[in-house]
């Protein structure tokens, strides 16, 4: 079962961030176009926690409360009028909230989606054995010993894991915290975790980090957009031309422009690619792929900041098909004359619709995605970026026919297959 | 709760059958390609009913014996050696084989799967108060009296439901049969749940019927066949013409042809119809349309047969989709030849396989049918039974570009308005 409450803890003043944090707390710093905790509580509250205690200081209860407000999250927030007790003190002003087992977590932390999920599960001390986003430096270090901390702390010189900032306690832990505080009038975290002796739970390999520094919120945001590549109907030009200069276009965009405006956008330059036909072929191959390339675009903003709508995808989709048929019709207006040449163009169409289409249909039918259910499906070529990308050299070189022709015979192929993989995995 | 077992009472000889049950039970009559007891116990066990126990008499056993091995059924053979002495006395025989609440059906009665759904959550004796499908006169009739049995019988000239021959009951039940087959000898199933006053449940509306006479196998037969019209994504011509007719050519096929085997057949005549073109418009029209109507029928059969397949549906509509691209590429290449035309022939080309796109994609995207979430959609013309009547219709008098049109306009704009409808309605 999964906690019905979260602790998050945003009673620091991020002095490390400088001037930044005299206005804004780091929990409710935007970054790619959301603030920290709402990435955390947005998808603590889809996986079913109820209820949010947010401890701050004085100086910034007005914006804690108004970001709830104005979000309509479930969250009470709690003053800590003596930030300088520490972080542990913080803790354990939650204590009047929570009776039963609830998560606690930083308010400086970003965490993907997949490590939340296996975190609320967890127990104890969420720790990753083999941080990737982390600089070990700068991390608390945890030293286990048959599942539980042992010694936990920044300097630790032996250590087998790193603190998440993600824990699943029970009220338990308020014991420990109040016996350091009446000892030594403050506590840190990593004090009451150590005197606790909490269990530790590794959840590993995902993307997890925190944010102290300037250089932090630029380095968050690139993997933010980084990770927000879809990827499981990318084709090889996606993979390694497309993708690496969508995702820099998604930094620059992400703070400026919604994914609906960005799917306008490039669909306005796909049919403008297709109208330039009647100018000037090859410059209208360059800039189709320019479209395609943009056409990554509406996606990654949208999963950076997590604002994805399945409508978006559904005009996404209706859209990109009716670019490629523009492109294509107009191509052939400006190039063919003769009826058998015209069958041809008429094949290379279908069989691009039908790509989408036969992908589509699976997921209609199955529920799943075709790429995730049958990995040989990734390898097999005619994806969009590489039609497109096909198309752009294709009408660089001026083989028009010779661009009809391979369509025709690709796509279709690609279809045939799809079928066939389908029958080999799926038959029933 | 599920009960988790099922008690199938198959003990009588059928009589009014004549010649056809000295051979085989009436539980084990293929109509429409599937035994009668097949499609309750396969809709039962798919519900979560774990065990079967079928009584029949000494006669039948090894018929019973054969299905239930050959289907894989986990099911219990229970011989009454006394037919003679009436169903109830099956009913007691079932004493020792289960211990909490069962269900109890009749193996001559065939149900719709809505109704079984609904049946299992019920109590007691399941009634239907607006029977379509059972003649008054042969029913057994129910008088009910605040929600229990107050008076059951064929001849009861006052009454309020009629038994559906399908009952969840708990081991009560044969205390009451004890008392009669004790004091008679023998005891008719109607007088037991007399005796013991159950409660009873009403489900409506849904067809189920039962079967004793040679003409009723024919009229089931018939009923199956009406009942596995899928209908949601129908036209107007379907609905008006082409089903009229399909499930009168799948009540003859459903006992020779597979739906796979359907599937090839309604292909190939719909590329035959195409090649046609080469030689005869209209001809190559009237052949389209008849493809059209054939092309119901697979999934017409399969239904009706229960071996309805999601990779049988996604081949389907794949083909679907290639004998309307050669259909209309081969029409063109046989009369258009002007590039200004054969744009809007691929205008029509593109626009016929987008219908298509624009409702599949949905379904991958939102997980339902969009027929079922959006109603509107249903009265948007533009599906491919009305396409290819409009196609067969100008072909009959030669206006080819006329059709061109009608279709590049006609297709586009549905797609359009499917947009706009998803927008409407789920842009969430």
């Amino acid at each position: 079962m999964v906690p019905k409450k979260a602790v998050i803890l945003a009673a620091g003043l991020g002095t490390r961030l400088g001037k930044i944090t005299e206005e804004t707390p780091k929990g409710l710093l935007k970054i790619a176009g959301r603030e920290i905790i709402y990435r955390t509580i947005k998808v603590l509250q889809d996986l079913g926690i109820e209820k949010f205690i947010i401890i701050t200081n004085p100086k910034y209860i007005d914006k804690f409360k108004k970001f709830v407000e104005n979000k309509g999250f479930n969250a009470q927030i709690v003053i800590n009028e003596h930030p300088e007790k520490g972080n542990g003190y913080s803790l354990y002003l939650a204590k009047d909230y929570v009776d039963e087992k609830f998560i606690l977590v930083m308010s400086d932390h970003i965490y993907e989606k997949s490590f939340i999920e296996r975190a609320v599960n967890g127990e104890g001390l969420i720790v990753d054995e083999t941080p990737r986003y982390v600089s070990i430096d700068e991390a608390t270090k945890v030293k286990i010993k048959e599942g539980y901390v042992e010694d936990i702390g920044k300097n630790l010189k032996e250590f087998d894991a790193v603190d998440t900032g993600f824990f699943v306690l029970t009220p338990e832990i308020f014991k420990s915290a109040e016996k350091i505080i009446s000892e030594k009038g403050k506590a840190e975290l990593s004090e009451i975790i150590e005197k606790a002796k909490v269990k530790v739970t590794p959840v590993n390999g995902f993307f997890w980090t925190d944010v102290d520094t300037p250089e932090d919120i630029k380095r968050v945001k690139k993997l933010i957009i980084q990770n927000s590549v879809k990827g499981s109907g990318d084709g090889f030009i996606s993979r390694y031309i497309n993708r690496r200069i969508s995702t820099k276009i998604s930094y620059f965009l992400v703070d400026y422009v919604t994914p609906n405006q960005m799917t306008v956008i490039s669909f306005l330059i796909g049919i403008f690619s297709a109208l330039l036909n009647f100018i000037n072929i090859p410059l209208a191959g360059i800039v189709y792929q320019i479209s395609s390339i943009l056409d990554g675009v509406d996606g990654e903003i949208a999963r950076s900041c997590m604002r994805t709508s399945k409508f978006g995808g559904y005009v996404d989709s209706i859209l990109d098909r009716y670019v490629d048929f523009a492109f294509l019709i107009i191509l052939a207006y400006v190039t063919i004359t003769e009826p058998i040449w015209w069958v041809i163009v008429g094949i290379a169409i279908f069989g691009s619709v039908m790509v989408s289409y036969s992908t589509e249909r699976y997921k209609a039918a199955y529920g799943t995605d075709i790429y995730k259910d049958i990995p040989t499906m990734k390898y097999l070529i005619g994806k969009r970026d590489e039609r497109i990308f096909l198309t752009m050299l294709f009408c660089l070189v001026g083989q028009i026919k010779a661009l009809f022709v391979l369509l025709a015979v690709l796509t279709n192929l690609r279809v045939v297959f799809t079928v066939y993989l389908v029958w080999k995995y799926k038959k029933d």
